[in-house]
C-alpha cells in the first residue's frame, strides 16, 4: 500500500478503505509519512469529503493511535459530555454533580482553555486547593466512591489527531466537518466514554457560527457514534450570546454554585438540565422529560449542592470558598459598563466579550500564559432587555487596567441595540439522537 | 498577504489574483512557505482548478522565478517547438535544420530523456562528437552564422516549477490541466521563446493516454501564450504506435537522417512537415500549406540534409558518421522478434516498446544511469499492416542480453493483432491555434 495512491483516490472522489485508513494514520502516527503528504490528502479530505464509514474509521485509528484510558474498574456506564466550546460555558461544573447524584458515574477527562473559550480545569482551579491532576487509580477510586472526578487530560490520547489537527491549522484545512468530528470522537472514544453526550453551540461565541453547519456536524458525530458502538446524543443550543451572566473562571464557579443551589441564570440552567437529562436516559436512568423534573428538584433541594461539595472535597478543594464564595479569587476593581442611549438589546456578541475576558486575564492568548482566576465580566442585561441610557450593561471585574481601552472598545462593539422589542432565537435548537 | 488565506481561497473555488500567484511562487523559490502547504494548496488547485487568467499568472510567475534566457541578440523571430514527449519522437532532428533552411533562426533548449521518453540530447550524442555544452554566447553566434544550435538546458531555468513539479510527483498532482499547460509554458517562456509550437500527443506511448485530455491541455497552453503574448499553435497526434519505425538513439538518428534525404516513413515525415510549417507560418513565412509544399521539396532535393550536416559540423560532430552511418554506434547483435500466429496488426502499444528500448539500455530508468547508444527497436511493422506467421515484426538491436526475457515479454504484450483488417486513426488529430 502507498500513500501516493490513497492521496489519489481521494482526490478522485473515492471512498477509502478501512485498510487505506488505517495505514494512513499509522503513518502519521510513526512519522513515516511525510507531512507534505499529509496535507495533500487533508485537502483532498476538506474538498472531496468522507461518508460515515470513512469518518467512523479515521475515528477509531485516531482514537487507537494512543492511550486508550482504561475505565473498566469502574462500574456503571459511563457516559462522556463533550462541549465544542462557547464564552460562559461552565456546565460540565453543574452537570458533572448533578448526574453523579443519581448514582451515574461521571469520569471526566478536561481541557485547559486557549482563545476565547474557557477550560474547565482553568475554572475548577480557581477554587483553593483544588487538584486536577492524580494518578489514574485515585481517579477510578473517587468516582467508584462519590460517583464523580475531573482530571486533566493525561496520557498520549489521539496522538495521530495532534499533529492532524496542528497541520489543518496552517492549511486551511480545519472546518471540515468529517474531519472536526473524527477528531472530537477520536477523544471522547479514547478517554474511555462507553455513550456521549454532544453540546454543540452555534453562533458568534462558537466554533460553528453558522445553525447548518452546527446541525451537519452534530449529525456527524452522532453518525460516527452509531457506527463505532457509542450512544451519541447531540444537543444543539445557541451561543449568540454568552452562556448566564458570567464570563472569568471565578466569576463561572459562583454563577456554577449559585445554579447548583436553584438560583441560576434561566438559559444556563436550562441547558444543564437538558444535557443532564440526556446522560442520565443514556446511563439507563429512565425518560428524558421525568428526568428533567427529578433534576430540578435536585436543584432546589440541596442534593445537587452537596454533591459538589463532596466532589471538590474529595479533590481538596476548600469547601469553605464554596459555602462563602467571598473567599474565592477576587479582583481589586469593578468597572461599570453602561449603555449610551436607550434601547432594547439585539445582540451581545459572545465572542468579542470572550476576547475582552481573556485581554482582562481571564484566559490564554497563547498555551504558555497564565491565568488570572478573579477577573472577568458579568452581564447585567442580555438580549432582548430594554437598557435605558446610563444603565449597567455588564460590570467589568479588573485587576490590571493595561489593556482596558481595548477591552471597553470591544465591549462596546459587542452590544448591539433595536429601537423595537426583538424576537429571541430559541436557546436549544435541536436534538439529535 | 499569507498562504493561509491563499490556501483557503482556492479550496473554496475562488478566483486567485496575480498578486496572490506571485506571493505564492515567490515563496517557493526562496523557500519561505512550508512544503505541506505548498501541497494542500496544489492539491486544490487540482481539484478546483485554474482559469486562463491564473494559469497564465501562474506561468508567468514560474518564468521569471529564474534565469531567463537573454535571445535579443539573434536576428528574427524565435520560434520554438515543444513535444510533450513520445516513443520514437525524432522530430527535433528534422525539423530544426528544416525550419533553419528557410533562414528562420532555431535556437533550441534541449533535455535528456527519462523513463521510457528519449531526449533529444542523447540522440544527438549518438553522433560522435557531438557538442551539447556551449557558452551562450557561442550559442548565439551559431544560431546567427547557420540559424540553428542546439544546447542541453543551462542555467537556472524555471526553479519553482522545479520544486513543484517535485512535490507535485509525491502527491498525486501531477496531472492537473493547469499545472502542467503552466510548467510546459514556463519553461518555453524562459528559454526565450518568441512564438511555440506544441506538438501534443496522446495514446498509449504519450503522457495524456486521452485524446480528449490533449485536447484539453492544448487548449490550456494555446490559451497561456494568448495571454502572454507568445503566439502559440498545438499539433495533437497520435502515439497509440511508436513514430516512424526506430527506437533507439542512433537508430533515431539513422531514420532522421533518411527523412532530411526524402526517404523517411511516412507518419514521421507527415508530423515533420506539419510542425515545421506552422513554425515558418508562425515566424512569418507565409501560409501553412503552400510551406508544406516547399518543405517537401527540400527533403527531396537535399537542402535540409545538407542543413542538417552544417548544424552536426558547427558543434563538433564527425560527418562523416551522416555520410557513412555504418559509422554511428552500433549493437553487436541482431534478434528477430516473429509473429506466432497471421493477423492484422491492431495496436503497438508505444509506452511498452519505449519501456522494452530503455531495458536494453537505450534510455534512463533514473537520473543517473548512462545510455548504451546503439541499441534499440526497429519496427518491421506498422499498426494496419497484415503479418503472416513467422514473419518478423521487429528487430530487437542488443549489447547486453541480461534483460531480454523481459524485452521480448513487453514485445508480446505490445503488438495486439485481429483477424479482419482494422481502421487506423489518423495521425494528426487537430490543429489548435
Amino acid at each position: 500500500m502507498r500513500i501516493y495512491d490513497i492521496i489519489a483516490n481521494k482526490r478522485d472522489k473515492k471512498e477509502l478503505t478501512k485498510e487505506e485508513i488505517d495505514f494512513f494514520i499509522k503513518g502519521v502516527t510513526e512519522g513515516t509519512i511525510e507531512d507534505y503528504q499529509i496535507t495533500a490528502l487533508l485537502m483532498a479530505i476538506y474538498i472531496n469529503g468522507m461518508n460515515k464509514k470513512e469518518t467512523s474509521y479515521l475515528t477509531m485509528a485516531m482514537a487507537n493511535s494512543g492511550d486508550i484510558a482504561d475505565l473498566s474498574m469502574i462500574n456503571g456506564i459511563k457516559v462522556d459530555k463533550h462541549s465544542t466550546g462557547g464564552v460562559g460555558d461552565k456546565t460540565t461544573l453543574v452537570v458533572a454533580p448533578l448526574v453523579a447524584s443519581f448514582g451515574v458515574p461521571v469520569a471526566k477527562m478536561s481541557g485547559r482553555g486557549l482563545g476565547h473559550t474557557g477550560g474547565t480545569v482553568d475554572k475548577l482551579e480557581s477554587i483553593p486547593g483544588f487538584n486536577i491532576a492524580m494518578p489514574i487509580e485515585k481517579f477510578i477510586e473517587n468516582v467508584n466512591n462519590i460517583n464523580v472526578a475531573v482530571v486533566g487530560q493525561t496520557g498520549d490520547l489521539a496522538p495521530a489527531d495532534k499533529k492532524l489537527y496542528a497541520l489543518r491549522d496552517v492549511t486551511a484545512t480545519i472546518s471540515s466537518i468529517p474531519l472536526i468530528a473524527s477528531s472530537i470522537m477520536s477523544k471522547k472514544i479514547a478517554g474511555g466514554a462507553d455513550a456521549i453526550v454532544l453540546d454543540v453551540k452555534y453562533g458568534s461565541g462558537a466554533f460553528m457560527k453558522k445553525l447548518d453547519d452546527a446541525i451537519l456536524l452534530a449529525q456527524a458525530m452522532v453518525d460516527i457514534g452509531e457506527e463505532v458502538g457509542r450512544k451519541t446524543i447531540a444537543v444543539i443550543s445557541n451561543m449568540n450570546e454568552p452562556l448566564g451572566f458570567a464570563i472569568g473562571n471565578a466569576l463561572e464557579v459562583k454563577e456554577a454554585i449559585n445554579t447548583l443551589k436553584g438560583n441560576g441564570p434561566a438559559d444556563f440552567e436550562k441547558i444543564c438540565i437538558e444535557l443532564s437529562a440526556q446522560m442520565l436516559h443514556l446511563a439507563g436512568k429512565g425518560e428524558v422529560e421525568e428526568l428533567k423534573t427529578e433534576l430540578h428538584n435536585r436543584l432546589n433541594n440541596g442534593i445537587a449542592f452537596e454533591k459538589f461539595k463532596e466532589f471538590i472535597k474529595a479533590q481538596g478543594g476548600d469547601t469553605n470558598a464554596i459555602d462563602n464564595m467571598d473567599l474565592l479569587p477576587k479582583a481589586n476593581k469593578e468597572i461599570s459598563f453602561t449603555a449610551e442611549n436607550d434601547g432594547y438589546i439585539s445582540q451581545i456578541d459572545a465572542e468579542k466579550l470572550g476576547v475582552a475576558s481573556m485581554l482582562l486575564g481571564g484566559g490564554r492568548a497563547k498555551k504558555t500564559d497564565s491565568i488570572d482566576y478573579g477577573v472577568g465580566i458579568v452581564l447585567n442585561k442580555k438580549v432582548g432587555d430594554f437598557a435605558e441610557k446610563g444603565s449597567i450593561l455588564a460590570t467589568l471585574f479588573v485587576n490590571n487596567e493595561g489593556n482596558l481601552n481595548d477591552v471597553i472598545e470591544l465591549l462596546k462593539e459587542a452590544f448591539c441595540f433595536s429601537q423595537n422589542p426583538c424576537e429571541k432565537k430559541p436557546l436549544i435548537e435541536k436534538i439529535i439522537n
